[in-house]
């Protein structure tokens, strides 16, 4: 095919798609080329622009790193995490709401027993969680494995500190017979995402803020059970209704209840305050 | 907002973005983000697929370096490079067509005088080109510059090749005051784009074949006049019905004349075959 033109493209390119042999792909493939194409049509994108698009994405992939996952982060601040989340758990109303997986989540996190400090020497407040894992109909979920991270008072995650030789705020655990799990961490606090990189330069020029309200993260999974990857949003937080990437539910906001210095849920004697939250995850069957 | 589902996501975002100070970018990202959702709504898209995108984007981003533009070549082999161009060259009937910059270009290619040899040592046959810049109304267009790159004869740009100390295949000429051009590269042939990174996984995957039709491409820049970024084809060409990035004009078709050994157009007794191209490059107006 020759002479294409603006409105001919979209044609060519998916007659050029006709022989995939995964229809998945295809239908993917097909779906996008037909957005993108009618996207640089809406806006009469100029060459000058796409340029700075191409660069704009090449910076993103050369942002990430081990460490870093800025696509994810572009991902999280235009929405569509959010929306590839919600689309795909559409839950018993008992089962505990999903919410965004986000860039910091590193595999391989220390595990620990239960009662463990997963601070590792974060700084921050001290906080007692104490968290039960249950199905659908109220039955306990026995050893299920729960991936615990947050950012400490600082509103940093390990893997934003250089020099750090060992995980902070960060642990795996299992759940007991009844189904319970409860650890120690630090109090999280509301923080702005990494604005060093493109999606920083995106959020500064759209006049947008960085911040997200304080949360813990947990991916909870077990078999027989549907994997939930969410938040515990902290009450009160100001970001709760502005969130930078879209992620609160009102279901995953918790009490995270703020104690004096004094004995600790853990047995210990706090020399300052402390804050304890108790939380109830609630599991979808699989399949 | 809070409990934002995979239909009230959209709102949200565009919501987000009413601050934005510059309205060219507002109607960009406005319009990105409603495709982009219409995308993966449409196509349900998964959270192992999603996740699969991420990955895909981070690699294309971490194939370019200073001699490679994956992201470029993304764009031209979904059709998006020649959209954008046709969508910014609605010219009069006399003036050149454009077609895709693709990836290959580098600046401050040699500047070498008229007859120079711009092969630099590439492998291939002689090709001698003649050629005019000239405006719509017919004038001749002086010491416009004229940049000027192609691969070599096993298809690869000299960026491709590792160990090069010293450009191939590209230069930069300035018409003489009759708008003439005439310089000596080599016979340029039909070529596969990189298959080795992201684009060659996409290709692949959808049954795609990477071939271009073989060309040498031009960038045409003077005062008073747009700047034309084109190519010229080789006729006869098997790809010239299915290039790889969709970027084949009927108009951009020359007759690349073969000869035998014997004296050259630059006077030179050539020992072997070699080619000849005469072409008429048309430039409009700028504004």
């Amino acid at each position: 095919m020759r002479n294409i033109n603006e409105h001919t493209i979209t044609a060519a390119v998916l007659d050029r798609l006709s022989d995939c042999g995964d229809p998945r792909l295809k239908e993917i493939l097909s779906s996008l080329v037909r957005h993108l194409h009618d996207f640089a049509r809406e806006v009469k994108l100029t060459e000058a622009e796409w340029m700075a698009g191409i660069d704009y994405l090449t910076a993103t992939g050369q942002k990430c790193d081990g460490k870093r996952q800025e696509f994810i982060l572009l991902s999280d601040t235009l929405g569509l995490s959010t929306l590839v989340v919600a689309q795909n758990h559409a839950k018993s109303a008992q089962a505990t709401e999903a919410t965004v997986f986000g860039p910091f989540h590193v595999p391989g996190a220390p595990r620990l027993p239960l009662g463990g400090d997963m601070s590792g020497g974060a700084v921050g407040e001290p906080l007692f969680v104490d968290a039960t894992v249950r199905g659908r109909d109220g039955e306990p979920v026995a050893d299920a494995e729960v991936d615990v991270w947050e950012a400490d008072a600082e509103g940093f995650y390990d893997v934003q500190r250089a020099g750090l030789d060992a995980p902070q705020g960060r642990a795996v655990f299992r759940t007991d017979a009844q189904g319970r799990l409860w650890f120690r961490g630090v109090l999280p606090v509301a923080y702005p995402i990494p604005t060093d990189g493109p999606v920083g330069t995106m959020l500064n020029a759209t006049g947008r803020h960085p911040w997200r309200p304080a949360h813990v993260h947990f991916m909870i999974r077990a078999p027989g059970y549907q994997t939930l990857i969410t938040h515990v949003f902290r009450d009160g937080d100001p970001y709760l209704d502005s969130d930078a990437v879209f992620g609160v539910r009102s279901s995953l906001i918790g009490d995270y209840e703020r104690h004096e210095a004094g004995p600790a849920p853990d047995g210990s004697a706090q020399a300052g305050p402390f804050h304890a939250l108790s939380f109830g995850f609630v599991l979808e069957p699989a399949g």
